[in-house]
């Protein structure tokens, strides 16, 4: 029997107890739907994910795609999954209906995003990068653009990618290269090569439209000189059939440590006359585009942690429940039975460890999708405005919390199964390698850091910061009148206060214009803040469950809140400690790492 | 050019500054040494890993040990190397001169160790397997044992394993069925299935020696009815010659995520009629036998996860200079020249903390190193039975300290890469990848918490501890005199005096016998302890380092000295920072792991 790598009691916990996202259907926008529609898309995707896609994530990572100079070969299970992916309609999970969506809650699409990836996040890379760039397109593309590019890529016919880094840069897109020159006819040619672009090249699909950052030569230096153009491997007749090959090629496949099921290209733009591109709105503009997509595709990446690290430790979980080894320290009688590898206490530290880090990442991530669907779908202008605020302030959070510790989690995995975990007949090694990847790609661990910090918690003066801490608030008020869960509504209190403290005097001194050391140590300052966050989410999760267990019918039911609790228990008491230290530290404006010569390392 | 994957400044720096090894040469045992003699040994260590070792690291890595049902089959790049190696005595570095040996101090051996497994962890596995198995035989072997199975180790014709795990049996060693049936001829048949043998089988030597943990029918239960044998893949005939084959042979090559270079096995014993054993010492004390080894074992474990934490650090330290990336956060002027990376505050705690933790670890290993010198060599009774003391005390941190932090610091050497970091172009994945089994073998990182909270400090009324303490209290008095480390010296003071208090909290709690909850958070123990450990090691370097800044005579070496300083200030303020709430959550017997239901997961 397989092991299942995502919890679908606690993904409906996530959506119906702690999310109320049947609500959701009162709203125009999704009136078609109810619990019943939410249910079976998601036990659609289950077993979908069993039964397609994690039967052959070990093999697509033992096999990785090979380039013979002239296509890029890939194991063919991978296309026989997506092929019944676009049939069942996940490709158009929250496209209208009208171009052959499904209208889904962003919630909910994010939710079987989770399923997919757990259970093989190389083959599902290839339909989130495509949903990712459809998304632009309907939200800047010309009705024609959307025609042409965007539709055959909902009916999952042409493939999508972002074409963001170059060989020289990476986290300083300020310093791209690729040129957009403008032709007579409102085309550009687009030159220049594009680095760690996944799904870049490959035979999965008719087409693939890449979206390439570019700069047109005049425009602005940096940034503000960057615009967006559409650049398909195939130009597209006016009637949607296929035209020449266009000016795109593949230079290399990258090889990975992880993640070894989806292409990772270098691709060459404009080698011979130029690859003809589509510019998508205005002129430098174009980051603007891709960022203001940034917030959902970083709730994607985290919760692509949160998947990979639930999946392992589901893995190790059921190796800890049927593995006997060894006896209680008091219990050394050799003669007597061992136990089972879950009785021992730091066995269940390594899996509280994973729990909480998995099933408060998931909590945290549906929370930001369910404010993604707030901001697009909230009746009042000023819910929807606050759900951007909201979504603002968390996206560096849900982007790199989970990266960070969720790959931690996917470490713990490893060492429950001990030196069968090492090998690769047990795939928790491999969720360990593939997770590597998140801190590093949709913005750096550090990126992050700098964006929480000198941007997000600074902006219009700490609005947003005072709303999230508001909405933080009003769970400590409920948890705090419950006798079990006032010592955590205490701990949550005092964090935030502190946080609150230390955002102020890092805040003070970056008025003053000492910008560099102020953010010096940002990435602790991330850290904490996402410790805080994460402390919130289990205590949000821990009111309901406290609530839930009062009339919990089943032995399975009582189980599962108060495995809630304990986990919340042991967020609180292991991780959340962590943050004294580290806000002193911050607010100390610690010069260590910055005036660290470079010659005395 | 290649880069180095081990800094020999440093190791010049831990040897000689810091441990005074040239002050061994008036001992008896290494009279005929002095510095010349220890540099030239270091030195052709330091070619032949570059020259010899490093270049095949990943051409290994990549292209694991094969098995065609007869053979195990190696990339000869191995065998080159190791003849290479053997040529040059390195595997009878501590062994007498009578026998071949070198007469080298483990302090030298030791920093040997980590210069070959930092260039390739795989190819140094083989000997450093063979020199323990050695070890063993010349501890508890008979002369007859000696001359034939221990002398060809040291001309590196014989190769030696240790086996002791088995599949059902990993931590819990009580439990190994491995039987040993005497025989009228005074050998032992012994059949049994042992797992997770490194170096189990190769073409690499003529033969290959295991040292094989079973029971003896009729013996004690557990641990106590646990007998060594000596069990050669080949008999061997009185002359030295090579018999028949015996009765051992290979079951499966394990494939693991890393540490591919070394062949990793599941062995079959007396399969047919029995394998052909050798009995160690007396029976029913194997486990003393190889217990008595450990403590040299484990300072190898944890060495090595330095050397990889190392080398990785050393090439990340590398790239961060020569990459342009970017501008500080309040340089935002898109035509300025980029900084190189290891410009940003946040780079530079990422090599900082790969620093501190590389540094430090091989400060504490080359510390436990000269202790094992101490043990076999120091003038007077007492201070050999102090060297044991102090070895019993810090071996549980030698081991799992750098497991854990050098590789988090290989973490950190992938992250400054970024996505170059990621793919295996470079070599900083494979170093990831190799340090992840550290955690897991020769007592997992769980088993040494329980070892050093359960016994160690512990034993004979806390007499290790407090010996240990007064250890650090001298660093600490030398320190606090100094305005600069006075800081540092106080931290450190309250570090210790707050774990004494802890530790005096729980020993009272065991001591009323509730064994398995005082336990129960003995990994955190193990982490703060270690972490206050390593804070003594910075102290320790930064008082050499002090005192050498005044005189330094060239600015290579002025800047190497104040990366020390500064290397010992992030200790304390970013990482030693962590122990109060270890403290405090030790203290309280938190019983949230051990409580914690199994069906609540």
């Amino acid at each position: 029997m397989s092991i299942p790598t995502m919890n679908e009691r606690d993904l409906e916990f996530q959506l119906y107890e702690m999310l109320d996202i049947e609500n959701l259907c009162n709203r125009p926008r999704f009136a078609d739907h109810d619990r019943e529609v939410f249910d079976a898309i998601l036990g659609t995707a289950s077993k979908m994910a069993a039964e397609l896609f994690a039967p052959h994530n070990a093999k697509a990572d033992q096999n990785e795609p090979t380039f013979d100079g002239e296509k890029v070969h890939i194991i063919p299970e991978v296309k026989e999954a997506l092929k019944a992916f676009i049939d069942a309609g996940f490709m158009g999970m929250q496209h209208d209906y009208d171009v052959g969506g499904m209208q889904l809650p962003s919630s909910v699409a994010m939710a079987c995003n989770s399923i997919f990836t757990g259970a093989n996040v190389g083959t599902a890379g290839y339909p989130f990068l495509t949903v990712g760039a459809s998304n632009v397109l309907r939200s800047y593309g010309t009705d024609a653009q959307k025609k042409k590019y965007m539709e055959p890529m909902v009916e999952g016919r042409f493939f999508g990618t972002m074409c963001l880094s170059e060989p020289q840069a990476g986290s300083s897109l300020s310093d791209i290269k690729t040129k957009a020159v403008p032709q007579e006819d409102g085309t550009y040619r687009i030159s220049g090569n594009k680095m760690w672009i996944s799904g870049g090249e490959h035979e999965l699909s008719e087409n693939i439209v890449h979206l390439v950052l570019a700069k047109v030569p005049g425009g602005p230096a940096g940034v503000k000189g960057i615009s967006l153009f559409i650049v398909p491997k195939y130009l597209v007749n006016e009637d949607g059939s296929l035209g020449a090959r266009n000016d795109v090629h593949l230079a290399g496949l990258n090889h990975k440590m992880g993640y070894r099921g989806t292409t990772n290209t270098l691709l060459n733009f404009g080698e011979n006359d130029g690859a003809v591109g589509y510019l998508i709105g205005e002129e430098h503009k174009g980051l603007f585009y891709m960022f203001h997509m940034m917030n959902e595709a970083r709730i994607g990446v985290g919760l692509g942690a949160v998947s990979l690290g639930y999946a392992g430790y589901l893995y190790s979980l059921d190796y800890a429940k049927s593995r006997p080894q060894g006896r209680h320290p008091d219990g050394k009688d050799p003669t007597s039975s061992q136990l089972m590898l879950i009785e021992h206490a730091d066995i269940k530290r390594l899996l509280l460890a994973q729990k909480s880090a998995v099933e408060g990442g998931l909590a945290l991530c549906l929370y930001a999708a369910r404010l993604v669907d707030e901001e697009h779908t909230a009746e009042s202008e000023e819910a929807r405005k606050e759900a951007t605020m909201l979504l603002d302030m968390l996206t560096p959070v849900v982007k790199s919390w989970p990266s960070e510790f969720c790959l931690e989690a996917n470490k713990h995995a490893i060492q429950v199964l001990g030196g069968y975990g090492y090998t690769r007949d047990y795939p928790v090694e491999q969720y360990y390698r593939d997770n590597r990847l998140n801190p590093i790609h949709e913005g750096t661990h550090g990126i992050q850091g700098l964006d929480l910090l000198g941007r997000k918690v600074m902006m219009n003066n700490g609005a947003g910061l005072k709303l999230l801490f508001s909405k933080i608030q009003e769970t400590i008020s409920i948890a705090s009148e419950d006798s079990t869960l006032s010592e955590f509504a205490s701990a949550l209190e005092a964090a935030t206060n502190r946080i609150g403290e230390v955002t102020m005097s890092v805040g003070a001194n970056l008025m003053k214009g000492e910008v560099n050391l102020s953010l010096a140590n940002a990435t602790i300052y991330l850290d904490m803040f996402g410790h805080a966050i994460l402390a919130w989410q289990w205590l949000r999760q821990a009111i309901t469950a406290k609530a839930a267990l009062a009339n919990a019918k089943t032995a399975e039911d009582k189980a599962f809140y108060e495995g809630k609790l304990s986990a919340c228990q042991y967020f609180y008491r292991y991780e959340l400690i962590r943050i004294g230290p580290w806000a002193d530290l911050v607010e100390s404006l610690d010069d260590t790492t910055y005036s660290m010569a470079a010659d005395a390392f």
